[in-house]
């Protein structure tokens, strides 16, 4: 089966991501390309790496270029996403949008007042976007049962996946304490996006490494938050999860490595806490828990939609330390997308996701 | 339809590199793979990257343990190859030999005595190990086509496959002049492999750019100038190729930027020279001229098998830079191999082969 | 005046660092460098980078050459720079021994036998060894006020020196919670030394990011405990302060960038946070809080002397995140060393190092 | 003695990197940092590598602001040196100005008007601007004895420095064919100076390595050729030299490689190849031809004013390969204009400046 596929935000980074793994998949045909500035110049200009589509012209990204596409892919900024899912609901009622923004992915107003300083898109009806973290777990379950049958998509956030992915079993286990969560982050550069800005430029970047977002600023903050609060059961904005989260840049491209180190509950011992993560994702494709002793490196899921996982434990300090690495374009971004497609679409979740990194 | 696969050195980068392929062939079923000193235990530990294959326990790498597979890749040293491929003559005649490192690929016995220090392998016999660059252009046709049904495949090195799709059809063409090329060479490190050497270590790499195997010392170069006085129907050792080849190692991990000048034959124009690239190419999956105008970074071939080219004339220096870029370790060795072994096998060529880089 | 100068270890990354830093030291006069290994070779072949001493012959590490000069370093692995100083004290007993490694850093024997697994050096007498971190911040005034006159110099950990002087302040002041401490790192590879270690290879460096010593294992954390526990009046050993410790390997040769999340003390404002560390290096040539806002690049540290440091607070988290950023083989090691040495001989603190980073 | 320094575009890397080295210079005394768009912060805003100098406001770029002072460097685009130089003559008759721009560089005003499409600015007067590489070898003598006692400094280019420092002398000494010259280059970004353009974005560097300014068509080009004329004795514009030049772009943030090969005269022996050039350099501080097999990396000349020369015959193509390292901002800009004032001034000429680079 070929599902006619368009790519809005095609220039950028996510949006060209999207369009690398839809090049790999069977089952996605790429109709149309569309960007801002650029419309008008061939895709070939701007994405070189992607051979199969050089010679697509971009057109313009409106509703009207986007519409009856079976699925349309949103890579925008926050506020644009919104703006055209509000359009594309009268003329593509039928079409899957999955968007690769941040428009729909917070349920809370208030936390979306707060940090993106706006009310939620209209677009964002109550309930009708499901969010795309296949192997979050829930109280009962996985995200993943709210995916089958998606007509509407909102991607997770990078950070949010890297960290999700590790802690979210170990609290639906109540092996760590909700309220006592650090993560730090190493992040490549790609993640804040294709814009010309001095502090992202590559002698700036080559040979250092520097915090950014720090003190509970950072727009992932409440995502994250939302969703730890959710593994528990508890309200996405108002639950009991504290969490100091402090993204940092490191000299490569690509990847996220998020550590995090939480107070252990009293009477979990060590064996629990392992086997909350590995029981959790035994039979998951995506996510891998590493045989004790081996801790991940970001290249090793370069290009892949794998997060490797593993997590020591710490007596003395009372805490339990959890790394997980991921490609932030990837597992962070259009391969989880790609993941939910597939899902929502009814083919098999692992169509066209690869999980073998480019390493080295 | 499926071929069973054997590697061998299968805890290398070569080796890896043909079984991250491999995981995305559909029609390549790894069956064994191999290693020396760490026999006995499973791939994972060595090549965690590899999620597909991690389970998978290494046996030894002898002919016995690699015997009766349908496609058999030799990753080895120089010289071991060529001791197993003698053993396998016997025992598997009808399995394809994939040698991914240097004993078949020089037809010179003077040439391997000279840069490798000993004689050709007995494994060696003329004619019987096909060169796979399928892309080499040769004064009738091009190289391709003695590789349908062969039985035995060298695969060339990287730094000759970046190179030779360069310059071979400005040559073929009569546009340059054989006997004043300069090559020069950007390298990432993984070309030298995983060996554990102080001058390859991160710390001395990382924010430098050094040469090595300088003023033609280096064992590629009679492999480019047997290729390149091929592409003009000279003797691969004799002929009149005379090539200044200089490779540097700079600070990222894959990748191969060739930056050849070679001085143009008068009365060749500027036009001449562009078209006797992208003729040559215009069929070509995996060998792309880029736009006049666009010059190739390594990045947009990552993980891919493509080769990117670009040329400018300097009219007042009358010389003619091509530039090329390519994976070393995919257009450079594991997916020129599949690319030859697809050929050989009758299947479609580019099966199992992307032509879109992970960038970025 | 001029003292005479000798390096053990001179062919590796800390012996090589004190080399930079003493040629650009208008009172150190180096006279002999010694190695094992490379004994007789000149130390131009090992640090190319050091074009003043490229012609000094390196001689054998015994107590023998060593003997005899004003100041003695010693870049020696663990173990190594005790057994020599143990012959040093018989034979130089008026110099200024300096041990850049572990060996006299730990006060508790029990702690350096379960980090090293052996005991104490018998060089290591209670109370002859000065611990030479000058601005680590005690109940009662500094660090400093041990080095003046003193003959045996420990230098502090690379790691241990990032964050000791982002957090001591916060503990002396009482802000913050010494039994909940999270501090992640990003560590460039010098660090981990100049030994041919497959993991630390370039190939596998470049474009990733990984943790390493997890779970309280790594040798660094009694000490950081140790001047923690210090800053607060407490026990070395069994005192309050509880701390979960993750480095990460990042790919850049240098830098230390140390992101350390506290609970803050009920009570505390952010006004009171900042002030503590304002307060503490008010005087400092060496360690600066930057402005408000401003987050800290290791880059900007290169070469250079100077920590620098930022906090904030993270009122929804009751937290404080602080980050501190160094050279690691500078504030990190050799130019901490010369701190020390300036202090211990009486000569002005900053003579011969420099606050201005390498950068970009 | 102490003289009065201004630097313009002191918020740029070349302005940054002469106030990181005048810090270091015992009689310069800056009391004056002037920029644009910026004047009025804090240059601890824009350069906090440079805590020296952080608490210094930064003035607007006018004649006004930099004169009287003994010396003026002039780190502006091209165009606006050669504006502000023509205002200083008038205000600053004694003031040692020192272009750190191309604006007095090119002795040729067509090949000025053909490279930078515009009229040589009205400050350059005929022979009133010396042109400051002083270990440049001439026919007689070398570029230093023009140096003593100038008030007018054109600093020439990075690349500049790199190629005729690595083949100026072997020119002058006869020993390769001026018409028969190819120089490829690996180039860190800082070359391209701090403006936030796409395509030097560190997500678009990291892991690549891509060639620009292809052709002969950078502006480096006719300033290397009017050296390497010079160097022979012939016109700069119309002399024999013929050179293909290709910069590259990688991954380091600082650092030149530069590869230049050559046709060998006939009847020139190898011994008379690198005598040729360790004859030019015996006596120089700052240029070293590295023992023979010993190639160098640009990190040993990180921060320094070093430049490492070394070459090999190749005889089979009659071509010598010779390779310089050198940091672009040190020997490439700033740490030569500084060795230039040292000269002009009548100070040691190595005062201020390190040989030892900041490595690994």
């Amino acid at each position: 089966m070929s599902f006619s596929v368009a790519v809005s935000g095609a220039t950028g980074y996510a949006g060209g991501e999207a369009l690398r793994l839809a090049a790999g998949h069977p089952e996605l045909d790429v109709r149309t390309v569309t960007a801002n500035s650029n419309a008008g110049s061939l895709l070939g200009e701007h994405q070189p790496h992607l051979r199969r589509y050089a010679n697509m012209q971009l057109q313009g990204t409106t509703a009207g270029n986007l519409a009856g596409h079976d699925v349309i892919f949103l890579a925008l900024p926050h506020g644009a996403s919104g703006a055209i899912a509000a359009e594309l609901e009268a003329t593509s009622p039928g079409s899957l949008i999955v968007d690769l923004g941040a428009d729909h992915r917070l349920v809370d107003a208030a936390s979306w007042a707060k940090f993106y300083g706006q009310g939620l898109p209209k677009s964002h009806h109550p309930g009708s976007w499901a969010y795309g973290l296949p192997e979050l777990v829930l109280p009962a379950g996985k995200q993943r049962e709210t995916l089958a049958g998606a007509t509407r998509l909102a991607v997770p956030g990078c950070n949010v996946t890297a960290v999700t992915v590790a802690v979210a079993p170990l609290l639906a286990a109540g092996a760590i304490d909700p309220a006592d969560l650090v993560a730090v982050l190493a992040n490549g550069p790609s993640g804040a996006g294709k814009s010309a800005k001095t502090h992202l430029l590559a002698s700036e970047i080559l040979g250092s490494a520097s915090p950014y977002g720090v003190g509970g600023v950072h727009r992932h903050q409440p995502e994250i938050e939302q969703n730890l609060n959710w593994s528990i059961g508890a309200d996405p904005a108002s639950g009991p999860i504290r969490l100091s989260f402090t993204p940092t840049l490191v000299p490569m491209a690509r990847g996220i490595l998020a550590t995090i180190s939480a107070k252990i509950t009293a009477g979990t011992d060590p064996v629990a806490l392992r086997a909350a993560l590995t029981d959790a994702y035994a039979d998951e494709a995506f996510v891998s828990v590493l045989p004790d002793g081996q801790w991940p490196s970001t290249a090793w899921t370069l290009g892949a939609n794998s997060a490797l996982i593993q997590l020591a434990v710490d007596e003395r300090a009372g805490r339990v330390v959890v790394t997980s690495a991921i490609d932030n374009l990837v597992k962070g971004t259009a391969g989880q997308a790609i993941q939910a497609v597939n899902i929502a679409l009814g083919i098999p979740e692992t169509t066209g996701l690869s999980t073998q990194g480019v390493a080295p």
